[in-house]
């Protein structure tokens, strides 16, 4: 029973991957003859490329989706008699439309950011807006808003709190969260669906564990549905948007992945997990955080620097004068220095030159100049290595927080 | 506990009336920025006009509902235990959460449509993918596809008949017929909104008269919440779109608008009512018929033709030569000549000229020219008699075909 679930979903999300991949080409002309094109900076000749092409592969998705909705309610069900049986499962059932309303919802919104490029502080509410018919059904269904404490901190509050309103808050969060860090991680060709693809791939290995251990069979069942016709669409979309690329993913697809990443991780119950998962993410907003409020000044842009003779990515820069930092700032700048994490140039005028705050840029002050494609690569796989470090902490570690 | 109800769905609706109001003023110049710009054929300056703003008051539609959510299901349920009781209407939850998704997806189809200006062939394909959701949620729910015969064909076919397969290509099709219908009667200012405006007040109007004959209370209830937040947002959008017109409202807004009404029409088990509602665009749809499927040369434009010496509107016409007519083709203009539904100017040497057929032009043919403002007018006013024509039908006439 579960397995032929599988099988079918697996099935129709292979045919996904089919129509993605005879789409894209096919869709291309029509998004350079309507405009929505943007320029490929890291190349000699700055071609204009299709962009917001993962509002197709979205829509695939979603088809995918909607054709699989009556598969685990039917097989095995008697829906013949034409009202349900009191052993129906409505609340996976009502699970499955919220989280195919949110994402759809969210893939809307992105749209609309790509068209109209939306200001930064849009970017924080639209995932949140996207989130509420999630966190509406929660609160109908569940309400449940308590968590369960690690072991050192359960002789100050007890076993769990019910931290009520809080949760819901995290919820929206997550979503705030997902979505912005895959779309602050991103600008060379193929990075936003490498990481996808490998986000996606550890949700469904560890899926796949907890399944073969037992553990919360219906949650796990729940991610794999969503997961396989995602890998299989952003597999499509990476053939072409893996260096060189042919189409760009735009922000709806950083929305749509992000919110679909959201979306399993609080229903399948594992958004601690998700959260590990997300690692290189994390270090990217942490590291950008002086450049993202304003402490340092941020450029329009922070991508590496093209070099056409070599054909090489060097870190990007930006100046300005020493004057213009704060307290708080110089003492940020002074703590980075000495961890060695930034270049810091200093004219004896107070003209200052120093890389901008990403984790692409941090890899290359490491490695130094690397070509666009090999970059991708070194930070796909840091990410596969922060996965490694993800299921590390959550299987042997977590057994010193958590009873598991 | 009904009107407890209704009073939350009315004030969130006001809500978003003020919401969109405040939004579209706001949005007009994004939408100028980005050239989402359409010209407004029928005045002097033909300026430009900001399109598509459809999709903004679509969101805060969206929106609404998605707040609305919890109101019909904690009103009066015990859901502080955590888990559902047995009389949970998990049938109605489920119903308003696809509807929604339904509606959200068309929504993102209908911008796609408006950005890429996509073909005829899939303005019938968009609805039908929007409807999947629906579908499938009813196939799993009920299954139930047993229509009830009017009583003159009882003795041929018996009570009621099960079409099987059929059921499902109907409730398809009506949402590509409602989309469309909107969509092609279009093209003067505030007709699209001013005749969504009169169905969904009229459904609104259907579904009050049937709620205080205690008639499917639920089934109504549902419509209502559904219609209140359309007419208030498209309220919003009246203000706006009205003559002169200062935003226009795209293929977004009349996807939206057809859609929800023909998910109000299942959901609500009222579609031949629904139906009922949309003679003028049944109308001008058989009357389209030879132009749409090429019968008759039809241009790209079949606006009517604008004269700025007296500010009023023409009929439009077309040329061509007599011999591009097949046989099928001259039986066609031979009856509506007979009819006196067409204007038919013909030169010794077989060039003609003829109006364009659709009922925008019919009613400058009868009335002759007038001012786009009043063209739009007595549309509205065709709107409202064809609607007390269908109350009629509805109710006295209902009788004679079926047990009411």
């Amino acid at each position: 029973m579960i397995y032929n679930c599988l099988i079918i979903n697996a099935l129709l999300s292979t045919g996904g991957y089919v129509i993605a991949v005879r789409l894209i080409p096919g869709f291309r002309q029509k998004f350079i003859d309507k405009n929505r094109v943007g320029k490929d900076l890291c190349k000699k000749n700055k071609k204009e490329i299709p962009e917001s092409m993962g509002v197709l592969i979205g829509l695939v998705f979603l088809v995918v989706l909607f054709l699989f909705i009556p598969v685990p309610f039917t097989l095995g069900e008697a829906t013949k008699t034409g009202s349900k049986a009191a052993t129906f499962p409505h609340e996976k059932f009502v699970e499955l439309l919220v989280a195919l309303l949110s994402i759809a919802v969210m893939m809307l919104l992105g749209f609309i950011d790509d068209i109209f490029d939306l200001r930064w502080r849009y970017k924080l509410v639209l995932p949140s807006i996207a989130m509420i018919p999630l966190l509406m059904v929660y609160a109908v269904y569940y309400n449940l808003t308590t968590i369960i404490m690690p072991k050192f901190l359960r002789t100050f509050v007890g076993y769990s709190l019910d931290i009520g309103a809080l949760y819901y808050i995290y919820m929206g969060m997550l979503a705030v969260f997902c979505t912005n860090a895959i779309n602050i991680l991103a600008g060379i060709n193929g990075l936003e669906v490498g990481q996808s693809l490998i986000i996606s791939t550890s949700i469904l290995l560890f899926n796949f564990i907890e399944l073969s251990l037992g553990h919360q069979v219906d949650a796990h069942k729940f991610s794999i549905y969503l997961m396989l016709p995602f890998l299989a669409v952003s597999l499509a979309l990476w053939k072409f948007n893996k260096y060189p690329s042919q189409v760009f993913v735009g922000d709806t697809f950083c929305y749509f992945a992000g919110m679909t990443f959201a979306v399993v991780g609080i229903l399948g119950h594992f958004s601690k997990t998700l959260i590990l998962f997300f690692l290189p993410q994390i270090i990217n907003f942490l590291y950008s955080i002086p450049q993202l409020f304003k402490f340092i000044p941020c450029p329009r842009h922070r991508l590496p620097k093209y070099d056409s003779k070599s054909d090489l990515l060097h870190i990007s820069t930006t100046d300005f004068d020493k004057n213009e930092l704060n307290m708080l700032s110089r003492l940020m700048v002074t703590v980075l220095k000495s961890l060695k994490l930034i270049t810091w140039q200093e004219t004896p005028d107070g003209k200052v030159k120093t890389n901008n705050f990403t984790l692409i840029n941090f890899v290359l002050l490491v490695f130094g100049p690397v070509h666009e494609k090999i970059l991708t690569q070194m930070l796909m796989g840091f990410q596969i290595l922060c996965t490694v470090l993800a299921l590390i902490i959550r299987y042997p570690l977590a057994n010193y927080f958590y009873d598991t």
